[in-house]
């Protein structure tokens, strides 16, 4: 089947808004933790988490245009800090509704049963339930212009997981902890090792 | 287990490497196929593409610092134009080694054995063996001052998938296609469907 550019036109907004968010792959599974500086903690389930460098340790995730209230934007501008903490099975439907619009005055940990946990060395909150969990310092945020998307860019400053997902090379199993992984907007998946693979010559 | 940032600051080089890039969690696994003006052509598998719109359709990957040769940009600056192709378990091994140092001159089809395959209405190559072909054109790069990696942004201007994947509602079924995921450099993962949730409401 091929989709033209007007095949593209012509499909509805909610229809698009499934096919286009399919189409890049497999996704991570992250719950985005942060606190506004009143206190009142937020939860975010995030798709867009992507690597950027290893040294620095920095990532990005995407947040939509701000015509949309971003709680989780707003908190990360007054504090400074987030978390992201793995999604895995028994808590993706938790996970899955802090997606609903909750009043700023309302905590998502709350709302869906999930628990605060904090680190000492650490101002954003935690999911305690979560296996594998990172905290995280706000360097910078590039707007993209051509669809008001912003690209929050962090360093990861503290780990938190289990010792046994540890590989000797640094490699961290996130399947033995049971991360998951999303498709599209809604579609969650376990996943299957086939293995890892040795750095490839020509 | 904690990691500290002074554990981190310690960390080896490739220990380093192995470690931050399975932190993010899943990654789609995607091989980017590019032509240059004088039609060399050149596969590249990538873990770092991200949805970044549905209206227009646009998607992310990141491209590393410049002082690595990076073949598949000077192709994308030449031509204009790219496919991502989502890899499955039949090639994936073939995916992985064209992440090898191959000089300009060489395809990585022709080294891996895999096909190239044209569209009538786009210029990039395609993998004929992929399942889920995306073509695009390349509307922007930002570099990330911070660590000199480059973000190139692209419009999906066609999408070439199999039919029974396509769901009523515009969702695509890339389990059903096979579609694998990446965690960390070079562990590859099939996904078994835990099923879709509803939209959430408070």
């Amino acid at each position: 089947l091929k989709i033209s550019p007007c095949d593209l036109e012509r499909m509805p907004q909610r229809y698009r808004a499934h096919f286009i968010n399919s189409l890049t792959g497999f996704k991570s599974a992250n719950l985005l933790g942060t606190i506004s500086a009143s206190g009142v903690t937020n939860l975010a389930m995030i798709s867009s988490a992507f690597h950027l460098g290893a040294d620095p340790a920095l990532l990005g995730f995407i947040c939509r245009p701000p015509s949309v209230p971003r709680h989780s934007l707003i908190n990360l501008r007054e504090t400074g800090f987030f978390t992201l903490n793995h999604c895995h099975e028994t808590i993706f439907r938790q996970a899955h509704q802090t997606s609903a619009r909750y009043p700023r005055t309302v905590s998502e940990f709350a709302a869906t049963g999930l628990t605060e946990e904090y680190s000492d060395t650490h101002p954003a909150p935690y999911v305690a339930e979560s296996r594998i969990k990172l905290g995280l310092k706000s360097l910078e945020e590039i707007t993209i212009q051509r669809n008001e998307t912003v690209l929050v860019i962090g360093e990861i400053v503290e780990v938190l997981l289990p010792e046994d997902t540890l590989g000797e090379d640094g490699h961290v199993h996130i399947e033995l902890a049971e991360s998951l992984c999303v498709s599209g907007l809604d579609h969650y998946h376990q996943t299957h090792s086939l293995g890892r693979l040795p750095y490839a010559k020509p």
